[in-house]
């Protein structure tokens, strides 16, 4: 398989012209729904849909061939059929096209006919050196440039997490969550069977972007695991990477044999050798938005000695049931902490136990008081990351703004466990991410969100703990 | 120690006169906030708010003493600290109160001191064979008779879901997480140091609640393990009930140590007892609403064989990788069924592999070819429960009308995937669920509500396979 150079995957991302070739005026078409993404997204650059019999689609008018543009494009989406689409890789090589992205199945997951033709397909693009997105792909957005080549029109916040996903589903599963979790997307690579464009490749060319930070990976199998592993280990030294491996048991594998025509592999053996280059896996899309978002909102600890603050006991558990796995330790509070603690609290003798986790009871629903004693757990030097948990009450206020003003004294990251219902949180939520410090409403997502610090904040060369 | 007579508790749950003894008129305090909480629930029966120097507090007249209401109490709710509230249980069982609530901490939880005065409480309640909800509890909800007595004011919706916590902040994750996902709560109770009332009473009252069709508990640890397991083992026979128990590891098992004053015990051996007694068990907050809603909705499926229906496969991949573990089978699809996909997908070699999961990739985004294909899924007798995936899209409209109407023909049990936001999903959701159909938007949630529904499905007497 010809390398695949940076360049060509750059003009995927960043085209300046983009051809969309096998545009239709039907509005259940693939063609027609990739146009409408890109016009809906706000793409800057120039937009060529191709048809030989259509005249217009979308207020866009429409050429009649590759030949017939009048400049030459960076990219094409092609939305043909499984068939045409190998005629039209060759047409776009023949045209200087830079790289393609190949929405339609039927290829190496349908069979024996299928794997023949996508031979084809990638034969057809090593003439030229074309990078293929797909075939079988939902396709790309680069957030980064306005720019959202899938056939599902969305607009979505702008972040720094990148994603790549072996399915357009669990992808947009994914898109959706981090909606919820109010944080952005950057990149979206839909790797669909990884024709001549596999993982590793999608790393390569993330870890030299600037606008992404962290990467996302849902992955069913590929065709070069030894490959995928060392490059993810090597760019996650770089920004962190979180893995999303599917295909756990023999009937999922079976099942991924026809879903991107790729084997799941075996998943244990995969986990720990991503476990063993330092990668940092997850069970779950809920799990990957949630560790992704803390790595993009917040800097790394200095350690893997988590503090928890609280008035009610039980999500403390939660959180130390899971976080214990990760190889997290909750650390005694130093001697000046529990002194600066009760001054905080105001009695020599609380009724409360002076220890981490903290629980300060109704000791702890006024607002400058769990403020206070958010700081002096952030002042401590045992502890590496404070996790905050406070309950929305009718009377006592969320104390958002006092938690931001701690964290901005001490910089070490601090993530915010509200309990209370979508609705309730939804504001707070907004105001403290905006400043960078990550909200859940789930003490198990806030776990796994800190356990992702954890892990990239402790990992050295040889690798780290791993929560998954 | 007395056993708890269910009478007593029904006094508890559905009184008609209640006591709040320790009433203050200061927003920040308990008592006046539990007060507030049983004026905002809606409560019709009376409330008598007891303190020997408040003349009144939120519009209710105050009395000075229990002797001084103009008539007896069922149950009272004692929102004084830990020291009155001993004296407070006294007099509540001379008065023929016939059942407590005891918010207050600084008991066994908090060391030996605490110990002994948690003695001191359960010796004056056995006196007069008062049941004790608590001591350190958030308190109980009852929807079912909109007596809602907890610090925490809130109306909620009323379901069939009842939950017994051992934690207040978790115990609000639930009730806050079941509102995110749409559905109601019936009963709550925060057992917290269960120190006359354990685990096993709750679910003997729950047991034979008609209003309750599911129990969810959240458990640390019980003093009585071995009853605890029986009784659930029991219980479970006639309603399914779905065990969160925290405590896996030691860091989390010497921490509740401090919290509600038990030990965490062996959490494995634990789980594997609960097993053994046909209980489901999840690990997570979310996990424990994502099985009880769809045990509320749906009728239990006939066996374990898992249809899915999906227009992009990656869902179902991560959905078999959960459902595989929790021994569910997906099984092959029956000829007749693929005849009839054929039919109506309209091909007679479509370009799609027909099998389960049937992935009707571009061919299955119009409603009534969705529909449809939902249907001879559900028709097909290999098929015991069927999971249907659908993207959000601005062209395609969501299949909600036509799911709806396959489920009422076929009346097996479905559960719908829809991959969307949260706000884009929320009117489908609401009227799927009004009408019995659960509606998730992650996967893995409807993955483990899924195995929740087979492992009822198929219990036996002697117990049967579980997801955690």
């Amino acid at each position: 398989m010809t390398q695949i150079s940076p360049e060509g995957l750059h003009s995927v991302f960043y085209p300046e012209r983009v051809a969309v070739i096998g545009i239709t005026d039907t509005p259940e078409r693939v063609g027609y729904n990739i146009l409408r993404s890109i016009l809906y997204g706000g793409f800057a650059g120039k937009v060529y849909p191709v048809h030989p019999r259509h005249e217009q689609v979308l207020g866009c008018k429409v050429y009649k061939s590759l030949d017939d543009l009048p400049e030459p494009v960076d990219m094409a989406v092609i939305c043909l059929n499984q068939y045409a689409t190998v005629e039209a890789v060759e047409s776009c090589g023949c045209s200087g096209v830079k790289g393609v992205v190949c929405n339609a199945g039927g290829y190496s997951e349908t069979g024996e006919d299928g794997d023949e033709l996508e031979k084809r397909l990638i034969a057809a693009a090593e003439k030229y050196g074309l990078p293929i997105i797909g075939p079988n792909t939902l396709g790309i957005i680069n957030n980064d440039a306005n720019f959202y080549s899938t056939f599902y029109p969305m607009r979505i916040p702008a972040g720094k997490v990148s994603v790549v996903s072996q399915s357009g589903g669990v992808g947009l599963t994914i898109i959706n969550l981090a909606l919820d979790e109010g944080i952005g997307i950057n990149k979206f690579i839909g790797v669909g069977n990884c024709s001549n464009l596999d993982f590793a490749d999608c790393l390569d060319y993330l870890e030299n972007d600037d606008s992404t930070a962290v990467i996302g990976v849902y992955m069913e199998g590929t065709r070069d695991a030894g490959r995928f592993v060392r490059t993810a280990g090597r760019v996650a030294r770089k920004k962190p990477v979180v893995v999303y491996k599917a295909g756990r048991i023999e009937g999922a594998d079976n099942y991924t044999q026809t879903h991107t025509g790729s084997s799941a592999g075996s998943f244990k053996l995969y986990r720990d050798i991503l476990h063993q280059h330092g990668i940092f896996t997850v069970n779950s899309p809920s799990e990957l938005v949630a560790a992704c978002k803390a790595l993009e909102l917040l800097p790394l600890p200095g350690g893997n000695r988590v503090g928890i603050l609280t008035h009610t006991a039980g999500p403390g558990v939660v959180m130390i049931d899971h976080l214990a796995q990760a190889g997290c330790i909750i650390p005694p509070l130093h001697e000046e902490t529990i002194a600066r603690v009760k001054g905080i609290i105001g009695a020599d003798n609380p009724p409360v136990v002076l220890k981490n986790p903290l629980d300060a009871a109704g000791l702890g629903f006024s607002r400058p008081t769990y403020g206070g004693l958010a700081e002096a757990m952030l002042a401590d030097d045992h502890v590496d990351l404070l996790l905050a948990v406070y309950c929305l009450h009718e009377t006592w206020e969320l104390p958002a703004a006092e938690l931001l003003d701690a964290y901005k004294k001490y910089k070490k990251p601090l993530i915010v466990n509200f309990i209370g219902n979508w609705l309730g949180c939804r504001a707070d939520r907004d105001f403290l991410q905006s400043a960078g410090i990550p909200l859940f409403t789930a003490p198990e997502k806030t776990a796994v969100a800190a356990a992702a610090l954890v892990h990239y904040g402790t990992k050295k060369l040889e690798g780290g703990a791993s929560y998954a």
